[in-house]
């Protein structure tokens, strides 16, 4: 394929991230943006970019015989209903995490996903984020030996809107879902058990709405590492995205960005600025490689970098992490797929 | 009290420090140091630092009326036999960590302390580490509000010999008894459940100890902040020991002691020296601390930093973390309060 | 002003540089590249982008009456006469550093800008970098009191092409003259007096070449600092760009960016990648920024921030180095001024 | 020789801080302390240490038969005549710096010195600090090839009293001299010309006494290289005490050490505490590892780590600073040796 045409289903803030990413790269044209909700702003918005088409209507949109790739940005409940349609239209996909919050319907779309022939890409961002490609690079070229323990901060600026709590599936499916993905990705290895426990420590409104707002969780993977993975929807310093893995010749740590190198030092002390605020600027660079892999995927028919089984895996996880938090025990990832296989 | 005269049991190598710090401090005069074989090179040793006694008997030495505190540096399993004569013979008493490593065993002990005139304290020698000193006045001066996250990081250098490993008690009542006892100085709090797994990573003769040589452990506390700890036997880089306290209004975080802060930058990359290698070049300042703050809480008649009940909290966080492992669950705090009360 | 026409004269790299940047802001459009040697290639790379116009001669170019702004990124012994062809066709100029080398002629050249009525912008492209911005913000806000100290290292890590060399105008007016910019900028202060020394120590056809490649020289500013530069054609460990003011309240200094912040600890030592390698990796966002605040200063109407009067500064204090260097004694700004008035 | 019998001349702090390190010594004894004010207070300080001589003569002092090594540690202008009574009783030497104000009493007394048997020790502390150390040897190891650029940043945390600054020789011998031996130690090469700027910035009152408060040299070495100190009589932030050097194939560079790894990060930013407050805390080490080496030099019979020449080098250069500020040119070490030859 020499050039690839894009629909974009979501007019929200990722369908747009990805839109002007997408712009940006040669061989490459956005042929419209589908938003049920779009509305003359979408318009306006397209309009100013010479996007030509922006119907409220994804249903046709899927099927238009110009677009080769659906990046489907629309809520986590319409995913797996697009993607079924892209599948059948033969379209390639570029789907936001998480598929669904469904743990079945994942695993059934994501079943049709791998008998099409198809790329399917899940929109876990920061594994094209540079510091963590830097981390994978030496875990995976030896420097630091068999990992024996994997080590996640994943903390937030602020708390996102009650409403969108209420809807989000819940700290472990919305956020440490991330997470989950990092730990595979870095480990190179499946979860083979997890505990998670959580707790209300920054907004009494999380416990109404059937969530925490901190949590721990602990992970043994099948080649025998142990991992922990700890997030917070308030760090009040900034987006804190920190990773280690240490193993038998090292360790190998990623930390924060800073928006400058500037170090102060007065009387009172050394100071210098917070790390960079929140995943928009930490992530930017990475959304635009994410993009421009999965079209280079198309163009040169290669694997994609995050696939469906990714994505599924994530999801199972998290699904575990909920479980052990309602539970109180340890959960096997095996009592997941037996769960799913019955 | 103007001046104390101490008495040292065990010469071994902590002995020594202890007694190499103490020998340095105004108004304090070491008696001598026993051990049972101890022999002629102690005897030399001794000689060299004009300290004039050094018996073999300990348990006279213990009622030596010259004799105003007892530092016992012996093996674990002698701690409390020789505590219950000091106590008996009126003495302040200096004791290595773990009190020892039979639960019921420590709490007669510290029952009978707590009800004696005496200063006893327990060697948690990194309570006196000057950046857990700093750290900790963050936490209790509110910099970083209320705590949410413990993280911490207790790597070794490499690991002991078997013949330690085999009657070292387990790496969460040898090794992660620090971490535990870190834990409940930093945050302020006292542990409600646990939860430990651990794995034979390094050096499969650990299994045949009955033993793990990496572990990672998630706690809960009573203040409803969650924390981690992990540890490993072998950091091939060195001394790994960091505390992170994360809360409502920022964190607190410190790292390793460098033995320079030269930067190389070459054609390779940029470099710099590991961390100090082991306990005795991280806590040397540490040791000669928590000796004289000892000293001074005689001299001055002021409560220890570290006492019994420190001693004994810490060690039935280890074994509820033993438990944990084995049963494969999390463990609450007063399962273990239940057990030795019954 | 709604929108500006521009037109680029030059297209080797910087050129090419401008013209990405350009294009991507909104309300500006490229009319075309004009060089004299631009030939297929170039016309090719417009094509790509969709700028239609990519002449041989420049002279039409200027008066072309479709541009209202134009980017002069030519050889420096053609900027002077390009200024004044622009100037007469009314035109805002964006001219790369430095002006000319021959100080006469960038004088009489800066006189005829300052009275036409149009926006002049000079191509110290460091004064838009996210650090020294930063570093700079402080210094004005008093952070640090009054400057007594200005240190700026620049080393370049690997040396240019012998033929650059011959026609740069030597260290000093090639390479320092963004130090001697950077000095301005940080200090607030003009330059009093410069004592310049330089060596060739990296390699022997510098000397052939009349030049140095190794510099450092100290400055007297007007206000009582002092300051320090120092130059290495050749840092083998990549870009080197740093800047450190100190004063009465504290210091502020600014390092190096990294590719990622990722650490390595083995048995060998702690190790990190490189810094960012040159200066199109460094300064790749102060370009961007450069260009753009160039594009508001003509749409709003408000001053530049790098003006003809820098340009010229920045030139006598190179020039004045040249003078020191060659003399082998500091040189007073007033002997350049008197030079030059005579 | 077996064991060193030590003598020290001059019971203020210096003297006080190498007595309390000599005193830790094995194989050395202190046989008494003298000084012409030393009164009282100075006989109950020995007299808590076992120190048993505490004469106000220090004449008959330096010829006792007991003394091996004498220490001078009184004012500046008393050197040269202790060190050659010293001389002639054939005791080893510890001087503290500068040997003299007057270069041609240091020539003469150095020369004296070199034809005697003994061993002569210039208190250049900073040789024995950790981080310079170990700069040095990746200098030495060739680490980063040939040297090109040096440079050293040193400021105090605060003035000292105007009655020191008026007897002191100026801020280039009494505090750059240090960094002039730093200079030669670090290049492994002899100063070639040097050029010296200096200005009253913090405190007027250093006008009035003769001197400067700020100062910047820079340095042509032997070898090629290129050098630049930078001084300050008050770092609010606490003492500033930094050496990098850039070679052909990479730069090695220490900075200052800290009392402890905490970092702090808030919604304000991210802070740390200040460097090691002044010369008694950053070089607590080195004072006691300059001692050591001193004896063991008298004890093994091998040379010394700074001797006499390098006392009167580091004199010269401070020599050649203060004619080149002056006289505001540079100036050639072969000056001040022409002069003194005269």
């Amino acid at each position: 394929m020499d050039s690839v045409k894009i629909g974009i289903i979501g007019g929200g803030r990722i369908g747009k991230i990805h839109a002007d990413h997408v712009r940006r790269l040669p061989n490459v044209e956005i042929v419209g943006i589908a938003d049920l909700f779009g509305g003359e702003p979408l318009a306006a918005w397209c309009y100013e970019r010479g996007i030509p088409y922006y119907p409220s209507d994804g249903d046709n949109f899927i099927s238009n015989p110009d677009i080769d790739a659906i990046f489907i940005c629309s809520p986590t409940d319409t995913h797996v209903s697009l993607i079924r349609k892209a599948v059948k239209a033969g379209k390639h996909i570029f789907c936001e995490k998480p598929v669904s919050q469904l743990l079945l319907e994942t695993e059934k779309a994501m079943e049709e996903v791998s008998q099409a022939n198809i790329k399917f890409q899940v929109g876990f961002n920061r594994r094209f984020d540079h510091n963590f490609l830097r981390l994978r690079e030496h875990v995976q070229q030896g420097t630091i030996g068999e990992p024996h323990i994997i080590k996640i901060t994943s903390r937030d600026p602020n708390p996102p809107h009650l409403d969108y709590i209420r809807s989000s599936g819940g700290i472990y499916m919305d956020m440490m879902i991330h997470d989950f993905d990092m730990a595979r990705y870095v480990s190179g290895s499946e979860v083979e058990s997890i505990y998670a426990q959580g707790n209300v420590l920054i907004n009494p409104a999380f416990r109404e709405c059937g969530d925490v707002d901190t949590a721990i969780v602990t992970l043994r993977f099948e080649n025998g590492a142990l991992g922990v993975i700890d997030n917070s929807r308030q760090a009040v310093y900034g987006y804190d995205q920190r990773v280690e893995v240490f193993g038998s010749k090292g360790s190998v740590a990623v930390t924060n960005d800073h928006p400058n190198t500037a170090i102060i030092s007065t009387a009172e002390g050394v100071m210098s600025d917070k790390p960079l605020h929140f995943f928009l600027e930490r992530y930017e660079k990475a959304y635009e490689l994410e993009v421009r892999m999965f079209i280079d995927s198309i163009i040169q028919d290669t694997p994609v970098t995050v696939n469906g089984y990714d994505g599924l895996q994530a999801e199972r996880i998290a699904y575990a992490a909920k479980c052990s938090a309602r539970l109180g025990r340890p959960v096997r990832m095996d009592e997941i797929y037996q769960i799913t296989e019955a």
